[in-house]
């Protein structure tokens, strides 16, 4: 058997293993956002969630759309947008050998930027807050896309 | 080139890779159930994919939108929210080299409460059988989060 | 320290980073399709992303939906629904020692299939254009899913 040890020896494995549990541990916590706002403010998209707060006509009235749930649920939409491809390209970047502290600057400010833009997006903040936010991650993840090609285009 | 069947004669490993691409095959399953919804019950999103039922005006009735057809889109959203953390997470977590017998006993119960999470939303079966399935999925894939970052954080 | 460039001296791996890197660059810029539409025609989900453009009332008629809009967020999504299974998939079917031609085909059906289906969505070219374009990615998934499942199941 390989001995694993060996890959999870790799500093900028490391890192990434690090910052990728944050950022998706993070971009989890928006399901729990979401159904804090579904029941706090009793805004319901299936029946069976609000059954427990009236039967027939008097439920229905559950089943609406809310601006704030909505909000949240942008913000959720965004992160998958944007963390998955960090995820692909940012996985694979760490096993091209890149230089250590380049690495964790990359990981680093896509951290940052992607709570930034949470926060931006939930306050809300005005803009260009959210904006920046969102450029800064999307710009690293491309830094990082544009390396793997330069050197790996098969 | 390194031999690459040292990596799959981990055992972990190996296990991540069945579970994985069970629960990936069935959330891709998903599509074909919001296909079949749409074709049946004769709702669509664009005024190409209804063509072929009329033309004009008579085409525009079928961009509609409806219940069953939005649950099992919500119900695909929810599953990409909760997947993917498992699969960043999970992989980093499978070469970490845990415990085989743990690392299974997380991969089977994500599965299992991902499965009945499907089933408990096309149903639907009353509350709180979908939430129970999502919050067993959401602690396994914050289990392996917290034993990530306990051990590895850079 | 593992001398990692082993992994990047693998045929089979460089050739799914090269085309993950690709498909995923091409999703992420389905992000800047969607800013661009919702600029040009003024089309806004947030209140605070038209503040530029007005106030009060005047800024509230700017958030509202917009065909063109729908229609790439459409796309956005299916694109998320495909590639992260691909991205699982493809990942663990790239370390399982398949035939360099054979791995090298599915790659490249996979990222020509989901280029013509953005093609096909945003233009909009007539049915099955679309159709096809996504059950060759489909298909193509499938296919990696079912070798490793044959081969690998724990």
């Amino acid at each position: 058997m390989v001995d694993l040890t060996e890959l999870m020896e790799n500093e900028v494995f490391m890192a990434f293993t690090s910052y990728t549990t944050i950022i998706l541990s993070k971009m989890m916590l928006m399901s729990t956002a979401t159904a804090f706002y579904r029941l706090t403010r009793k805004v319901f998209a299936n029946p069976e969630d609000c059954a427990g707060f009236g039967k027939g006509e008097n439920a229905k009235k559950y089943l609406r759309t809310d601006d704030r749930v909505e909000r949240v649920r942008r913000a959720h939409l965004n992160d998958l947008e944007n963390i998955v491809p960090f995820l692909g390209i940012g996985l694979l970047y760490s096993l091209s050998g890149p230089d250590l502290s380049t690495a964790i600057l990359h990981f680093r400010l896509f951290v940052g930027a992607r709570i930034y833009h949470t926060i931006a997006y939930l306050t809300p903040l005005p803009q260009p807050n959210r904006a920046l936010a969102f450029f800064v991650g999307y710009g690293v993840t491309f830094s990082m896309a544009y390396r793997l090609l330069k050197s790996r285009l098969y």
